[in-house]
């Protein structure tokens, strides 16, 4: 399977494509990829004859402390698992392609959707974002394409993006995918030390204790988010960055009294690594 | 010749152009359709078998003080014209339809290029020129697309939109077109009063001048300036808003002696008007 470096040689094969009447899916990645990334392009395999899985650390979606540099890469093992289940191209692009000396324009989702969760902690990230995935839209131009739950607001902001520039792309959430102990994939785990690990476990039980008070009927905002800081403050070596309640799947303000699908977001910081994670209860 | 209101109905026909092999050209308009945009629409037809002439006052180039609700409209009438010359359609979509509820995202041009001229005026212009044209890029999907050198920059701010974004469209920018006395033609000029529009020749005279000493040996910047704003003041009725020189086509910063291709911007305000107009002069 092919790993095209080139604008050029990847909309040349998308073309030949084309002309063959194949439907094409893209699975939009930042490389080093895990079970996660795999569950997206086994759906987009499923639903396309042509599935892209684009490998790019895009750096104007971190900001100028983050772990650009650290981030992991291993081009051959994820083009290896991307030809394993079945994908039929790998679009892995240098920074200089998709931002070309002279580069200028930014696409940036408004609003309070890219304010709240991670758009606090990370003002620029969602900008970046959004601007290299109206270029790969643009250069792929799919039909479909596949984001993970796990990044829910992401998913939320790429749906806003999506629909405002008309964009006839439709997208498909998957679910999150946990290691055994719950742990949700993230390739920013191999930042955690071996304590860490463990303690990181305090991302899933804390969500999973949220749930449990609201199937048990507790529904104000205040004691379920209560809970989960104490949780999260009761583990030494983890730093909360944020616990928020929104509705589902808008992100929208809830009520003192939640109801309805609520989106239940945490962000936990260690030494090098930030994790996020997230649960969805419909309380009916 | 139709004219489709809703983006349902003109994607509806433009797939069924696409599977009959037809190229598409897109005219974007914002309708009172003039000689001008004529010289557009022929191109287009002369280019492309089904041509988009798209027509929408978009509300968020205007800023608040500007002429928005002013600005003259007469669908039927440009529907006429665009049908006469060979356009197979006009697009005239309501804000509503354009900008639904929710929309929040923009698309930016950024750096020097939107900051100068037009953009210095006009700050919030191109953003909302941008943002609207990469909707209708989307939409229309055409394989070309024709602006007008009138709006110099914007055309140049096309082209950087068109490759930051990878947009596989095709940008063509047509001359100028003036009246017999070589006012530049534009739908801004009906605002203009009787003795107005005898002082409005103040524009392209003096561009003339300009090109007139260019062609003489005069090289000096700062004198072909002097020389501008010199004839746009000794006109009672003018108000100088820019003179600038800059470099063609990428409008960059130009020596103080002039050299290569040079941009000659003009911007005047009259009592309702705001009027622009520009020459290239080739010094070799």
């Amino acid at each position: 399977m092919p790993v095209y470096q080139t604008v050029k040689e990847m909309t040349g094969a998308l073309a030949a494509a084309r002309r063959g009447g194949l439907s094409i899916g893209l699975v939009p990645t930042m490389g080093a990829l895990h079970e996660g990334h795999a569950s997206l392009i086994r759906a987009a395999c499923a639903e396309n004859d042509y599935v892209v899985v684009s490998v790019f650390v895009n750096p104007t979606q971190f900001a100028p402390a983050e772990d650009l540099s650290a981030y992991p890469r291993d081009l051959e093992k994820d083009r290896r698992l991307a030809e394993a289940i079945g994908a039929r191209a790998v679009f892995a692009p240098s920074v200089e392609e998709m931002y070309p000396e002279g580069d200028s324009t930014w696409v940036e989702v408004g609003g309070r959707l890219t304010g709240l969760l991670c758009g606090r902690s990370r003002p620029t990230h969602f900008r970046g974002v959004t601007t290299v995935m109206t270029k790969f839209f643009n250069i792929i131009r799919p039909d479909r394409t596949y984001f993970g739950q796990k990044d829910g607001q992401q998913a939320q902001v790429m749906r806003r993006l999506l629909t405002d520039l008309f964009l006839p792309v439709e997208l498909k959430i998957l679910p999150i995918v946990r290691e055994k102990d719950d742990l949700a994939l993230s390739s920013r785990n191999i930042y955690l030390s071996e304590d860490e690990r463990r303690a990181a476990l305090v991302l899933s039980r804390s969500l999973k204790e949220a749930r449990g008070r609201l199937e048990n009927g507790e529904r104000s905002r205040a004691a379920i988010l209560d809970g989960l800081k104490n949780a999260v403050q009761s583990e030494p070596l983890a730093v909360l960055d944020y616990a928020e309640i929104y509705n589902f799947p808008d992100l929208g303000e809830t009520g003192a009294e939640l109801s309805g699908q609520v989106f239940i977001g945490l962000a936990v910081k260690f030494s090098r690594a930030r994790l996020i994670d997230n649960i969805v209860v419909d309380l009916g």
